[in-house]
């Protein structure tokens, strides 16, 4: 592009050059000598930085890079730190080129002809997010002869068949914290939405209704209320913190205590029985991780299935079946922003139109995108929404900075940050093994 | 009633006591003649009962009290702590009943034969909503001859023309501190809706679509961002404590400072000077009361005008006006639980339409019920609902039993709590003059 900007430059020195007339004068003759002698070189000059370039690529000094990303379309020029997208591509794209490295951004994911298959043969980094995910699986590992390292633009790499890369030697590392903030404000902002029964009275506003009792009968406060999350780690925490001013009895239920300080500091009590916990919970919100012991095991072959298969995996069991439903109390408040695949998707539908879940509300599904006919869009009392609570502008930068850290590392053969690693070269972090 | 169904009983003895036949018998002579002396007795015992309500209403025991609540009906029976609604009647029926006193419930509030006209020139008690608000005018007010207490069942008593009311030596109280928490948690509950802009994943979500790019160009945290309050009193502060743990940088704007403790904890900096904080806001939360500084004066005789006179009344200036919202940032987020007639409809209408304002939420309208043609309802980037956040059901029984515990002290001719003045025995409370 440049060159052909130097080479445009030439020509308008020589078309000014000539005076009035355009004659065909030595002086021209000179300047169209000058000219060609210049095209040359710089073709030469192209082809050169060309096969630097793969020269570089293929010494191991350039990389194939991929990332999969959602398409933003018409709102991509509407904000300019809106870096999460294909069109922003994490904003990293100069950075990477300008060290010779080959950048392929896509949200064409899915199937045997889609672009990310195109190029899993030979990609070394696959870059990834929740957002949109890019299902890794056994068997595309399998095809993927150079693919080294796996980054998750987020976090949560549960989109990535764990074991089989790890029996594939790679690693898979995520930007863990990057958007645990915006995850557990928004965790606040479902629980307070379910409470208070916000939206059926947003509803009426835009129907052109008014009933006040329609909504009043079953809106409550937040105070005083019994809020228990399942998983307390960096976004559980972060929840526990938020709350605290609410003056609700807050409880928790994971695999170790939290720091007795914040503990002290939140007045969560530790419940080391979830069955236990359950039942006291007014609301009940989902912080764990999509594990192979919190999901059915067949979603890992996903991507390869049709629409059928799609509901049947979707309504597989997850960790929160019929009977852990059973075990809330009725009225009960589920939000989860954690992972789609941690509920039994029918036992949630089940329960929402019997009322023992009042009012279901989170951003993950399985799978993503959710199909049109997923029961979830059409279930009693939700407040469901794509998956974006970790994608706010907010995090996309903190997780394009953290993607851009990891890559400059593995560039120069650095360690990541300890807590990013879910698979440190073909080992499970200990939390997946 | 009673009686009614004693009378009943008795023709049932008399006609079944006659054996097969239904023979005139001497047996039947006897049960008629004390079926008909005990009707009398019956009629009589009646009418003196009737008397003595009425004798102790006009000595003073007992008092014709009406109260202007919204109306249920299907949704009433869904809880039994739904007290706010006509059939709850705050759930002191039996109460004042028990002690001869005349309770009167309706919604039918507006136009000369509504039912609370009726009742206008001999009700010594009127209980009122804002969440179905009675307008106490000059003109009703007149016409109330025996009226001398006006009691508002939550916060708020901008519907009553408080000089008339003063003017006219009655009594106004509210139930101060009644919904304040449930107001604050309605506020935040706003401001995440619209900083993490969750209504259009929402809208997707019902709509069969999955876009996750049209929802996180402007998706934000909260973290790090401006808030300012206009208004810190007891709303105001429960919000700052709540929104602490958030990580903002707090702002307030007030005619005094909040307590220097809670200024320390909460980390709120005051702005004497609201045109110089409203610039620094990416969120305005409106906290303060509507007053005759804050709102325009021809409201007052909205209960007598008709539709398009509404309309004009809307459109009149409230303090936010045009040149108000000016003075905020470029893409600042309103949200106002106090009183629609604070801001300019139109204004608000016109910079939702530009982007000026990016979000307006609150549940608070200009009049209420908001007629089918509110703009408000077809703004863009808007977040309104009914006028809820203060009748939570916790909210309600909080609401309804200070109503009570005020109808207990004026029936012993007791004071109320100070801080549920608005008006005293004619004077006005000193934040409304």
């Amino acid at each position: 592009m440049a060159m052909k900007r130097v080479a445009m430059s030439a020509v308008q020195a020589l078309s000014s050059s000539g005076g009035g007339g355009g004659l065909f004068s030595s002086t021209v003759s000179r300047h169209l000598h000058a000219f060609l002698l210049f095209m040359i070189h710089a073709e030469l000059f192209r082809i050169i930085k060309y096969n630097s370039v793969i020269e570089k690529a293929s010494a191991g000094g350039g990389k194939k890079i991929v990332g999969v990303f959602y398409k933003a379309g018409e709102y991509a020029k509407l904000n300019p730190n809106f870096v999460g997208c294909v069109e922003g591509a994490l904003g990293i794209r100069d950075w990477l080129e300008s060290q010779g490295h080959h950048y392929i951004v896509t949200d064409d994911k899915d199937g045997p002809h889609s672009e990310l298959e195109k190029h899993i043969p030979d990609l070394e980094v696959l870059i990834t997010t929740p957002f949109h995910p890019a299902y890794v699986t056994e068997e595309r590992i399998k095809r993927a002869k150079n693919l080294k390292l796996v980054l998750t633009a987020g976090i949560g790499s549960d989109h990535v068949d764990l074991n089989a890369a790890a029996a594939a030697g790679l690693t898979v590392a995520e930007v863990t914290g990057s958007n645990v903030v915006s995850v557990a404000e928004d965790e606040l902002l479902r629980i307070l939405i379910l409470v208070r029964n916000f939206l059926p009275g947003y509803h009426q506003v835009i129907n052109g209704d008014w009933n006040v009792a329609g909504i009043a009968y079953r809106a409550y406060d937040l105070e005083g209320k019994t809020v228990g999350t399942v998983g307390a780690g960096r976004i559980g925490k972060l929840l526990l913190q938020r709350l605290k001013p609410f003056n609700c009895n807050l409880l928790y239920h994971d695999r170790l205590r939290i720091d007795p300080e914040l503990e002290k500091a939140t007045g969560a009590k530790f419940e080391e029985d979830l069955d236990a916990m359950l039942p006291k919970c007014d609301v009940v919100v989902i912080n764990m991780p999509l594990t192979d012991q919190t999901r059915y095991s067949f979603i890992d072959v996903y991507g390869n299935c049709n629409c059928a298969m799609r509901l049947f995996l979707c309504a597989v069991r997850g960790l929160f079946d019929k009977q852990k439903i059973a075990k809330c109390k009725k009225g009960v408040l589920f939000v989860n922003n954690a992972r789609g695949a941690i509920m039994d998707t029918q036992a949630v539908v089940d329960a929402c139109s019997t009322g023992h879940i009042a009012g279901y509300s989170g951003d993950v599904w399985y799978p993503q995108p959710a199909p049109k006919d997923h029961p979830w869009r059409y279930m009693p009392n939700h407040a469901m929404t794509p998956h974006i609570s970790g994608t706010t502008i907010d995090g996309q930068l903190r997780y394009a900075a953290g993607v851009k850290d990891m890559l400059e590392r593995y560039f120069k053969g650095q360690d990541f940050p300890a807590q990013n690693y879910i698979v440190k070269e073909g080992e499970l972090a200990s939390q997946y093994r």
